[in-house]
């Protein structure tokens, strides 16, 4: 299967980390010190997952590898509850008239991208679709509240949608090598280390420490293993895309991989931890600078715990 | 794939027409009339769909399939947004210690858990799991308003664990002859017929109506065709499952069928609806009453819109 492209739709807000410091009481340097973002997107409030879906897809009007139209299978990641029940995938749907596409609506927290792409490689194997769309998208400032010291400054909004065939259509695709996911429920703090529970307290993350450890150690295990069990080596990775959540985690990652941290790709900094919708959009603002051959390994961790890998190729 | 058995879990409360009566200014004729349901389960508020699925599992102690803990695969299947970070799945795997499994949380409203089966059914198909476990649960009382005159007094709360394997494991299972699902957000009123906004309203139903006309029509449409499809006729279908929403809605598609009433399978008068849990808790409750060789033919139909079917053979 390939990624055949990846569109995406960013927020023009931008919040500052002064915003945060008046509001927690943390002086910038803390929040900056914290965390590695100076500044992080904020959707309208109309501005919706689905919403902003629909218009990460129109971002691609006339570079389409396939029409909307013909999608035959919707998948909508996300850890943001918007509507549960008309989810984003059929909202797009609506809005682009796609008739006889299979939609539904996924989430395993910040790993839900690699979930979805995961479940689109059984669809393939059983031969039921041929173009599918993943929408990764959060509205983290609906559930987040900025006067929250914990984890208030570390939330950004932004959709991404990821067009994925059998076959490679246009110029420049990313063939998918390989796949693993994985719960980790029963590890660490779990489902209380960092929760999203609409009528329990939104989006909160109680137990940051225990959710950094884990984050190093799991995307650090993933990327080794996902580059090993394909018969590969570090030195034949050319890009590191890792969740991004925090940048002291990425450079810890980096760091334990002895990976060269400029070739490990980023846009935290400006945009703040965007959930699922990270790494599709770190590759899709890096897509022109993707040079064929390229191997990229992509890992992830979420809340719950989960964890997640995926092993792309340039061609 | 086999369905080698499912456990369900039912709150003890059950509340009565006339608490609706008294809500809402309609008679207890007239909730009754409108919708088939005498009584519906009412969760306690700590409930939640998470605690639920894990008390259904427990049900099961003693009839295991398969021992939860040798789970590779751990599906929740709901609308109900509860925790979607830490998701019904993960809580799972912690309570039951089930390492090295993937772990997601899905929802196409009240077609999930045929949505979820569908996704094992890629799994399979990808050769990367063997024993999957999906839990369709609901906790509908947790966005539902008991005074809304539209939907009120539909709900009910349960879930059920149902136990998937590659091969038929224990006297008697169901195999999987045939899934398939649609997204259906382009027609009718689609994403604004019934939702669930946990920020904007809760769970509503503003065009029951058109829910309705489309959810019979869909449903005979979906319950004819995966028949047809694989080679039967109506004749050779013991049972009919369909979702649980109305009682009006499943008559009339009776009546379309031309199927005796008798043989599909019911348990909205006492529970009302509940949600994507309701065809996986009609089977785990007539699960004794299945004979060896019965062909059943389930169909589900949700808000967003959202269909699915399974063709089914006990064995």
């Amino acid at each position: 299967m390939y990624i055949n492209r990846i569109f995406h739709y960013v927020p023009e807000t931008l919040l500052g980390n002064d915003y945060f410091a008046a509001q927690t009481g943390m002086t910038e340097q803390e929040v900056f010190k914290k965390s590695g973002i100076k500044t992080r997107v904020r959707a309208a409030a109309d501005e919706t997952i689905a919403v902003m879906s629909a218009k990460a897809i129109r971002s691609g009007e006339n570079q389409y590898p396939f029409p909307p139209v013909s999608a035959d299978l919707i998948i909508g990641a996300s850890y943001t509850p918007c509507d549960t029940v008309g989810t984003l995938a059929h909202y797009v749907q609506r809005e682009f008239g796609i008739a006889k596409a299979r939609a539904l609506y996924v989430s395993s927290a910040c790993s839900s991208y690699v979930n979805a792409m995961e479940i689109i490689q059984g669809y393939y194997a059983t031969g039921k679709t041929d173009h599918s769309i993943v929408l990764a998208a959060e509205q983290n400032s609906l559930y987040s509240r900025d006067d929250d010291p914990q984890s208030g400054h570390l939330w950004g909004d932004a959709a991404t949608a990821t067009f994925v065939s059998r076959e490679k259509l246009g110029e420049k695709s990313l063939r998918v090598i390989d796949i693993v996911t994985e719960g980790m429920g029963q590890i660490g703090c779990g489902p209380d280390g960092v929760f999203m529970r609409p009528m329990d307290g939104g989006l909160q993350m109680p137990e940051g420490k225990d959710v950094f450890i884990n984050a190093i150690s799991v995307m650090t295990e993933y990327i080794r293993d996902i580059v090993h069990r394909n018969g590969f080596k570090m030195e034949d990775v050319h890009y590191v895309v890792p969740h991004q959540a925090n940048v002291r985690i990425i450079n810890q990652i980096a760091g334990n991989l002895k990976f060269p941290t400029v070739r490990v790709l980023m846009n935290i900094e400006k945009y703040g931890n965007t959930g699922c919708a990270s790494t599709p959009l770190v590759l899709s603002e890096y897509w022109n600078q993707l040079r064929f051959g390229d191997l990229i390994a992509l890992a992830v961790f979420g809340g719950g715990y989960s964890a997640g890998a995926m092993l792309l190729r340039v061609v």
